[in-house]
C-alpha cells in the first residue's frame, strides 16, 4: 500500500498506473506533478476530472518531501532536469522509480544527479502502451498481464526493489529482473527497431508522388503495421538518442536480412523465398500466439 | 444474380466473396472446384460443412460447362494452369474474374491461356484479407466496405465489367478501376511492402541468440506490426515472383529512407529524428483515421 504516490508525467504511462493502483485499492492519495505551461496544465487538470489524480501540483518543493513513492513518466530528454528538481527534496524512505524505455542513459543521469540518493531509485519500464498519449489515454487495464521490467541498481534496497515489484503486481503486471544494457538491446529488437521501422514506411508512402492515392488503398494488415507509426515523435526522437548503439546494430541486422530478400527476389529464388517468409511464420505463430 | 458461381480456390479470399453473396441473396448455387488431393478435398469437405459451397467438384470438365461467374483464388504460381484448365469449357457469356494480388504477370498468363476467350476475364483484386488461410478463415463480412480494384482490359465488354462490379457491390465492397500496372505499384507500396518488412523483421530477431527471451518482451505494438507475418508464404512467395521489379523499387526506396535514419541516429540529429517521426505521425493520422 501506497500512501502517497506523486506521479510526474501523467500521461497513458503514469496516468494508467494511477488508475490501476486506485482500482486496486494500493495508493491513498496521488498527486500529478507537472510544470506550470498551459499545456502541462490542460493535461492535469484533465486527468483530474478523470479521477487519475487526487491533487495537482507545480511546485516541487511543495510535494517532493511527502510523496512516498514517486513515478516518472516523462520524455526521456526530460529526464536528468528531473532527478535534479527532486534530488533536494527526497525524504529518506521514498522510493523513486519510472518508466523510460531505454535505462542505461536514464541510469547514468540519475548517477550524475541523485548522488548519494541514488539508492532510491529503482529503475524499471513497463513493456506496454498504446500508440495514444497524455492523461485521456490512460486506462486501469493497460498493466494487466503485461510485463514490467527493473533493473535494479546495486545501490538498491531488496525492500525497495520488493516495494516497486509489489506496486506493479498490484496494477495487474508480471514483474522481471534483468541488466539495464541487456534491457535496452531486448527492447531495440522488440521495441525500438519496429518503431523505426513503421514511421520510415510511412514517410516513404508519403514521399511517393501519388500519396494520397495511395494511403487510400491501404487495407488492415497496413492499418496494423504502421498503428506504431501514430506514437508520440518526441518521446521517439528521445529513446533514438538515448538507446543509438542497440538500435543501430539493430537496424544494421536488419539491412543484412532486407539485403538476403532482395537478392532473392531479384534473381527470382523461389526456394530462399518461401524459406525465409516461413521461417518468420512459424516464430511469429510460435511465440505471439 | 448469380445463377450459378464457381469458386476455384476455396480459401479466405473466395470462400469470403461466396459467404457474402449467399448472404446477400446474389447467387445462386455455389460450387468449390479444387484438386483430387487429401488437402485440398479436406478444405472442400470443411467448406461445404460451413455451408460456403454447396457443392464439391475436382474435374473441371465436369463444372465450367456449367458456371455463369468464375472466380479464381488460387495462389498466383497456380494461375496459369487454372487458365489452361478451365479455357477449352468456358461457356460463351459466362465471365472469369479472380483475386490476385499482381495484375500485370497474371494478365500475361491469361493472354497466353485463354487466346480468343481472354475477353471473358475481367481481372480483379479485393484489398481486403486478413492473415489466415482455408475455408474456416472465410466470413461473409470480408469485403465491406472495403475497396476491390478491377483493371479490366481492353477486350472485355462494358456489360462483363459492369457484371463484376454488381457482384463485388452485393458483397458489400466498393468498386474503383485502374491499370494493371498501376495498380501493381500502388500495391507494392501498401501491401507487398510492408509484408516484406513485417517477414524480414520476425526473420531479423528469430536469428538473435536470444531469441526466445527476445520474443518473450514482444508487446502490444509488436505483434500489431507482425500480425501480417503470419500470412500465407506460398501466396507470398508468389507475389513476389509476380511483382518483383515494383517490390524492388519500394524496398531501394525504404532502404534509402532507413539510410536517413541511421545517420540522424548515430549523429544524434533530434531536429531531423523529430521531423522525420513527425511526418510520419501526421501522414499516418490524416490517411489511417
Amino acid at each position: 500500500m501506497i500512501k502517497h504516490l506523486c506521479v510526474i508525467g501523467v500521461g497513458l504511462i503514469g496516468g494508467s498506473l494511477a488508475l490501476a493502483l486506485k482500482e486496486a485499492g494500493f495508493v491513498g492519495r496521488v498527486t500529478g506533478l507537472g510544470r506550470n505551461k498551459p499545456h502541462s496544465l490542460d493535461n492535469l487538470k484533465k486527468a483530474k476530472e478523470l479521477g487519475i489524480i487526487d491533487h495537482i501540483e507545480t511546485d516541487y518543493v511543495k510535494i517532493i518531501p511527502h510523496a512516498d513513492m514517486i513515478f516518472i513518466s516523462v520524455p526521456i530528454g526530460a529526464m536528468s532536469a528531473v532527478f535534479e528538481k527532486i534530488e533536494p527534496h527526497l525524504k529518506h524512505n521514498a522510493i523513486v522509480t519510472d518508466g523510460a524505455s531505454c535505462k542505461h542513459q536514464v541510469i547514468n543521469e540519475a548517477v550524475a544527479k541523485l548522488g548519494v540518493k541514488l539508492k532510491q531509485y529503482v529503475p524499471g519500464h513497463p513493456i506496454a502502451g498504446t500508440e495514444k498519449s497524455g492523461a485521456e489515454a490512460a486506462f486501469a487495464s493497460l498493466y494487466k498481464k503485461r510485463r514490467i521490467v527493473l533493473t535494479p541498481l546495486e545501490e538498491n534496497t531488496l525492500t525497495d526493489i520488493e516495494k516497486v515489484r509489489t506496486m506493479w503486481q498490484a496494477a495487474g503486471a508480471e514483474v522481471d529482473e534483468m541488466g539495464a544494457r541487456h534491457h535496452d538491446l531486448v527492447l531495440a529488437a522488440t521495441s525500438h527497431l519496429p518503431h523505426v521501422l513503421a514511421f520510415s514506411l510511412v514517410d516513404t508512402l508519403n514521399k511517393m508522388d501519388d500519396a494520397s492515392e495511395v494511403f487510400k488503398y491501404a487495407a488492415g494488415g497496413f492499418r496494423d503495421f504502421t498503428r506504431i507509426a501514430s506514437s508520440d515523435p518526441v518521446m521517439w526522437r528521445d529513446i533514438c538518442l538515448n538507446n543509438s548503439e542497440a538500435i543501430l546494430a539493430m537496424i544494421n541486422s536488419y539491412q543484412k536480412e532486407m539485403d538476403v530478400l532482395k537478392k532473392a527476389i531479384a534473381e527470382s529464388d523461389a526456394e530462399q523465398l518461401l524459406k525465409m517468409f516461413s521461417d518468420a511464420k512459424c516464430a511469429r505463430d510460435k511465440f505471439c500466439m
